[in-house]
């Protein structure tokens, strides 16, 4: 109960932590403004977290496995490219939906990780688009998808999903389900009938 | 003689400060930045601009006006709400790969425009926006276009050409032609056949 009550304080820690990086960026925002946030002192934080870097590490790579694994399990998947490419654009929208604070940190702030972490993070995210710039490669190739230029390909639909973090909130008048289905048929049906 | 090239030089100022702004931020460039790329003192740049604040104005409300009237040209278009929508779309990629530092100065650094100046780029930037919605509206209601959320479909659009004025390059393999053909692929047909 002790164990778990202390995960529970770490993972409080660091969904605060994200929602105020997100707002005023990592540099922006001392471990005084994260206590007030949490609740805490300064110094009973550090029983829970090793320092504001190791919060942003735990931040960054907590959405970077996320995607690594999400990738991992689509690339295993038995089903045609456009169904894996869907799929995986689904997770994609789903984790900004549901987490949107620590990607929008994931996707900003990471510059301000250092050393090895720095490096195994870009060398993740390079993973991530290498793998679903493949499943749209090998798409097009068995002639599933259009002939598109597979770097513009890419970059067009994680462009596109980018907003989401920033502006999805529920009560926006649209569900998740059918923001997600909405983005799904623009990226993957198209907007013209 | 002396006009134009008057002209030239502001122009020229122009580009350039849009450049630096784009790699330096708004706050991060001085004038005697901008004179080391221009080959021009300060002091003899304001011969041909007035302020800082007013090359920023200048580059904002280029970027601006242009949407503004590529968004009119288009409303007046007699055509399918397919061709208006595809059309306006090729136009606001069309200006980032032409004008990429510009437009990308005015996606990131319009904050620091300050009064009237603030308010009418917001102002041209919401009838942009809601213009471009508009039309897409217009083309659901006429079962043109597929029955998505308007606002989640404008965002998506807009937000997946954002990378071009980042990444495109010529010569990153591909042709302006190209790239714009994709995306419009892409978006408006769909990646999946």
């Amino acid at each position: 109960m002790a164990k778990r009550s202390k995960v529970n304080q770490r993972q409080r820690i660091l969904d605060e932590a994200a929602k105020l990086f997100k707002e005023k960026g990592f540099a922006g925002t001392s471990m005084r403004d994260l206590g007030g946030e949490v609740g805490m002192e300064a110094a009973s934080m550090y029983n829970h977290i090793k320092s504001k870097d190791e919060i942003l590490e735990s931040i960054c790579f907590h959405v970077s496995n996320t995607y690594i694994s999400q990738l991992a399990e689509v690339e295993k998947m038995d089903a045609s490219y456009t169904k894996k490419v869907e799929t995986l654009l689904r997770r994609h929208v789903y984790l900004m939906i549901e987490d949107g604070a620590a990607v929008s940190v994931a996707n900003n702030d990471w510059k301000f990780l250092t050393g090895d972490k720095l490096i195994q993070f870009k060398e993740a995210r390079k993973r991530y688009e290498q793998g679903f710039a493949t499943l749209i490669e090998q798409g097009v190739a068995a002639g599933e998808l259009q002939p598109v230029n597979v770097s513009v390909a890419l970059f067009t639909i994680l462009s596109a999903v980018r907003w989401v973090e920033l502006w999805y909130r529920p009560g926006r008048g649209i569900s998740a389900q059918d923001l997600e289905q909405n983005i799904m048929t623009i990226l993957l049906n198209g907007l013209a009938k």
